[in-house]
């Protein structure tokens, strides 16, 4: 063998100019419709900024048409709503998640009606409306019932549809939601403009704390654990996703993004006919706004690289807090 | 279908108690031999801090092995050596990397005597040593000569590889350097007691800032995407392992490690029968640091699990800054 | 060719050092939760030493508590329950099985308050309450009745689980036993916190003699050869495993070990999502014991070599006789 | 879904006769050519027992042929020797490993003559020959020399491919030696009528013990950990199974046996065209024995379903030591 | 490249002596219970020889004891049954077939009686005893009724289990009658003591000329084109043998062997679970027998040849009337 | 489950009418150029009928033109040549077979004038000239010698190859006889515009007999079992045909062609971009022409149902001895 490596062990020669590079990466660009905006509303006559996310902000019922319409201007697609709201009354079986009072059902009928191209996916749980903080119903001997969460599940994700969200999206992870959902969409005559998104592989994971503040949703005793996925098991996402595929799901989503994007590539593997989400949750959010703060990283680069990622791992749409500021970013068209 | 789902379905009664959570999650426990501790020694008396990595120190020939012993003593398996030294005479062929007074050269004897168990990996580059700051020999055209490049590279591997490392891992991506490297050693009598250590896929990533201003590597003109891989390139990974296996490589690596973990997943599935190392960069390390400093997460438990999806993901050896740390925590016995 | 082999064909280079090996042998280890302990439990008042298997104990239900917990401080994290009792009255449907006096019943509350961090599984059988001996229920013309089986067979492993198992264990290889299962623990509101680990793959073989002595379960006429599997035949095995995930079982089972580590493997790559317990049957541990008291093997070192031979073929959880022992090894960290 | 399972879940109906169950257990018969038999010889004028294999003789050159012939009247169709002399000058090379005054050199053209019909095969290695007991050569500073080691080697393949081997099979594990061998095999005109039977997974197992005995051939000084494979590397396995066909050899081995199933069905998927070897090794043949002879196990039975779950694994020809006892059984035709 | 070839080019060096011979060609050994013998069975009192077979006789139920003694004594281990009688009764549905006279029905109980090691198994098919010479009930327009014709199919299929047939083997190539059979068999409490040997792929061929000359089965109008496959069809084969079994079949079979290897091996490749049973039909037989008598070939070595390539291609069961003959030849052992 | 069987359980309505089932036997159709006729030329001044083949006609080189012609104008493509000639000089090395008297080197020149559009392959081998009747060089010691055989082999292939051939076919199954050929047909010039077609996976079979009576080409002594194939090795036929296609062979070939269709599949499937061609030998024809004869089988039926088999199988071209007939029947087209 000579000092010349074999031509096909030649790699240099297909990226050394920026076209190639482009050319070797493909299907992981970011538009907007790659992009979900994930909303807090509340009852809060004024938007009120997010403590443990800074630059994030609650939108009330009032105010969130003329907070939305800018971004809506730079191309936003789609959103994924969540009720806040403090002080409300709670209860065994979380009455107030498909309550008319509740945020969300008042107001989806407005964004229907001012942003008539955007998708609306409404996160759907019981956990902010437990008086435990759970997101299924307990039983006596204080463990999940299953059979009655669905049961419930299946009202409230019924309930916001009826109010006019396009897709629901089950985060509680109960065995056999999705089947219970896709049944009572059919029975209210639903079944066919409504998608069910499902968060098929939601790991009980560390990146959470920031989201749990705003919402005010940790469980008062226990854990999560027996219902979200251990982080260490690919073998239970795998079960979960063709679970959900099996019940008739319409999309599936990982959660967190970052350190599961091998769950996100086996995912996409496995059932590469179903649009994939993935979460960059709220931990994640912080943790690369404090990260850029202190200097160790650059932020529009390293988030660049972390939604490319996403997208060369799979995903079609990445659920992020960061969704303005990339759509701001788009318009002047970034170069990787 | 009744309200309750089918008995496949239901996947809580697989992980509902600790102990079958564990077993959900098998392979992807931390022990000692999972983590190799990345190095950087110079010729200053004393121990330096890295300013742009908090935590880390520069270590110094004459007081290495005092400074390591502790850390051998809870369990350290294996090193990787990066030579640091400021006002070195630079060239364009790089001739202080293999000069007897490289810091590495000079330590690798000391740290076989002292420390006979770990087993010792030297990076092996031109870029701390070019006038350039490139990872190659440049043409009088201002582009890398390839042929001449490896043929340096490979020698630079000989003399620390005869200087007493266990691995040499060339992290220059020029191609065919894994070929020429093996047939050098091979030549010098060493085909069989060397390793050789692939950066097999070596992202041109935003996550190395603090590491080039340890090192001083950052080149002087131009950048490194013509050898370092498209970050969107998972074809390129794919070829690059490929090749480096073909041309006798003993491991294989991935990096940067947590937005890659899709990557880790593909070579590990592609080639179970290497190991896999994964290098947790200076940019993760920092990242990490400031965001749990300013409250965004809880240090020990992200990142344990970042350390278990690299395990999930595929991942043998994980090369971290954090290993002092996690070695401590080895001791304590952590719970997932 | 010279005399030299080509790179890619010198392997030294990849293990001529202890850490490199141990680089090499990746997700083999042993940690407790690799390891389930099996336990005969009686009502006998003192431990009594099991002729056949010597080292091994039955305990009584007076007893377990003391005996139990210095394994437990060892770092035992689970077991499964058989139990042994003489003289009780048999009959056509083995009444006993779930009779308020069994043994394993009486002992399950107990152990759940006691060790509560301890994962227990019970083994569901009719052969030791049968008085013809046989794992299943017999039509008048001396062959089983599959139907009558597995209705009596859930409802034995319903009475364990509503007593305090977390894990039900069928042993009995009747057809369908799975799901019949499943629907009466969900029916019985137990679905999603109790675990079913399938004997999927259980032989008929030849290394269960000591066993037998122990729990007076030969059958008086005939054999088992009509619905344990032949050992022949890995079709079967595929076809049984593939029933039992179908049937909603949590887990599977490889049984005996040694032998079988083909099986172990093929179970393992076709369905890697489920973990795979392997059991060391009690022929194994007899013929290891006198093996090393006659000097043909080292115990420690073979034991070692089987186990991880066991892990590298697949095995997440290896239910071992020797589970004491090994734990008091891991206590040391052995060194392969 | 009733109690009667689903019809594709019945297996009972498929193994309820002996007849079905020997149809579901294809291609795992034993007959007199799927067993070679591993046999001692020196230059002792009368036949030795073999202390530490309880039943095993040490054959001379000058008795063999008797002892022989009714063990071929049996069936016997291969052998396999080694050289077994005490007080043989050793040295460096091994040179006596060819010597004419070699039992193995002066026996083979007696056995040809006497027992054309029969295979022979001959082990080659070095460390019953050198002064230090390994393998190989050894170069100054206490490693192996590879070079000198697989040309010293060849030479030894082709004196006994002179003396009328029919087959030589390398259980040295040096890097290239089955290239070097076919090389000098071609050259010296054999390449057409000597095969190569590469030991291509021989592990570092504690199973060698009795046969270390026997042939005195424990290394002096450390271990052949640097060139038998680690146990638990499933992936060194395949490497060495993949280069010793590149190299062209023209059977496979596994070594040892019954704990390395897992193993002999990887190497048999992935080379299904190359007769595939499994050794039960000198540890297993005294473990069984003695387990037999406590009781513990009944010896035929068990070895029976061992030999066809090697078969059922993927095994071709089985080396073993238990060759006449089995051939005894065949001729009474046992029945699984 | 030098004159001589590459080493692992070098085939002979595996092949040059009978025993190595033996060696490359795994697992295709003929046993017994590699055999099934078909059978013509009548009410005639003596046998009588069946002219388009030479050499083949049909038995009666009143000598058929005395007729099959011998070849049971030379070790045949299975039959396969059909009912020959003339002058009997025929309807639309094939009354006759599970009549109490039919000779089937009346010899099982006394083979089970006489011969209680043999497995017996039935062909079930209607054309026998319709008088429109169709394998199914005909609709008024003259095609083919599945419903009605599976129904009807697995009523008879019952009663020859019922009678003692342990394998029932439906020719008739309706859709879905293995899973009508399987139903009607547990509904009777057979389920998991009966097979289902699944004619699973059943060709329209040319070769059945003979038997349906000693049958008397040939349609009265049109063929079976449109029940049995096309022989050109791989296609409609894959399907045919996964229908049968998902329907849940024991065992599957090719009709006829010779001309169909590549379909045996296709079937065998996706179903390795499942005995695969080939079918030597009368056309295959007489042919042999003709070209042998003419002195083309030498039926020994041409039939061993034909048994050898269908073991091959991956038949556990050749269905052939030479069985009586190969058993002779079986004692002598025959040497590929 | 009702009677009636699940939609895609449902076969029939694919195939219950003859377009239908024409659309699922794709790709088996015969024309003429899916047809080689193989030729036997002497110096015969009139056509010989072939003895042991009755309705084949040994051609001479002074009658073939006329012979061949009308064949011509029913569509021939190819033809394959032997020469047949008695009485010639015979010696060690086959010097005849490419001596200018030889009638295939005489006829080739003409053939190529008279049919501009015939491809004509010429079968390369030694065992008609040699005067120990071997397919190759035999060294003193009675063995082949296969350098000198390779060789000898690749000059007369060239000395056809520059008479005329469009392919030469060895036959000869030496080891490494494809690389010589195409070494020395590039040397010759003609590396690109003659084909080499290997006899890649030809089996010592019993179907020769009746072309050993024509070609006088059975071997003085021993059998030709250590160069053709063993009938039950797929494994050699695998490594024989990825040898040839290595070594820069044109086309493949199975031989014979009947009991090896699942050869033939595995050879297609492995190789598919390499054209195929299957033998149908001189024993298949007798045998077919014997067993019409006798009535046991309908000559045109069969041979058609055959010969969509092979080519079901993967064949692309059938060497058959029944051309002529064929093409008669072309003509009228046959319909299946
Ligand atoms: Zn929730
Ligand atoms: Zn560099
Ligand atoms: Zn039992
Ligand atoms: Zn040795
Ligand atoms: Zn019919
Ligand atoms: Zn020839």
């Amino acid at each position: 063998m000579s000092k010349s490596p074999e031509a096909r062990h030649i790699l240099h020669s297909g990226y050394f100019h920026p076209a190639l590079r482009k050319l070797q990466t493909p299907n992981v660009e970011i538009s907007p419709h790659n992009l979900m905006f994930p909303i807090f509303v509340g009852n809060n006559e004024k938007p009120i900024e997010v403590k443990s996310m800074p630059g994030i902000v609650q939108y009330g019922v009032s105010n969130i048409e003329e907070c939305l319409k800018p971004i809506v201007n730079k191309g936003l697609k789609s959103i994924l709503l969540f009720a806040v709201e403090y002080g409300i009354p709670k209860d065994e079986r979380g009455s107030y998640a498909d309550s008319p009072r509740n945020p969300v059902i008042q107001v989806l009928p407005k964004l229907r009606r001012c942003f008539p191209d955007i998708i609306i996916a409404c996160d759907v749980c019981l956990c902010p409306y437990t008086n435990h903080g759970h997101c299924g119903i307990i039983s006596k001997d204080g463990v999940i019932n299953n059979e009655a969460s669905i049961e419930r599940i299946a009202q409230v994700a019924v309930a916001y549809a009826k109010s006019g969200a396009h897709i629901v999206a089950p985060s509680d992870m109960m065995d056999g939601r999705i089947g219970a959902i896709k049944k009572c969409l059919i029975d209210a005559g639903l079944g066919n403009r409504v998608s069910v998104l499902s968060y098929a592989a939601k790991f009980a994971s560390g990146f959470y704390g920031p989201f749990r503040d705003v919402t005010k949703s940790a469980p008062l005793f226990s854990d999560r654990k027996c219902y979200q996925l251990p982080p260490g098991s690919k073998g239970l996402a795998t079960r979960a996703a063709l679970r959900d595929v099996t019940e008739g799901c319409d999309m599936l989503m990982v959660k967190p993004g970052l350190s599961y994007l091998d769950i996100v590539k086996q995912t996409k593997d496995t059932h590469p006919e179903y649009p994939l989400f993935v979460y960059q949750v709220s931990g994640e959010y912080a943790m690369l706004y404090h990260a850029a703060k202190a200097g160790a990283i650059d932020l529009r680069g390293v988030l660049e690289e972390i939604l490319l990622s996403m997208r060369r791992a799979g995903a079609d749409c990445i659920i992020t807090y960061f969704t303005p500021v990339i759509l701001d970013w788009l318009q002047i068209r970034s170069k990787y």
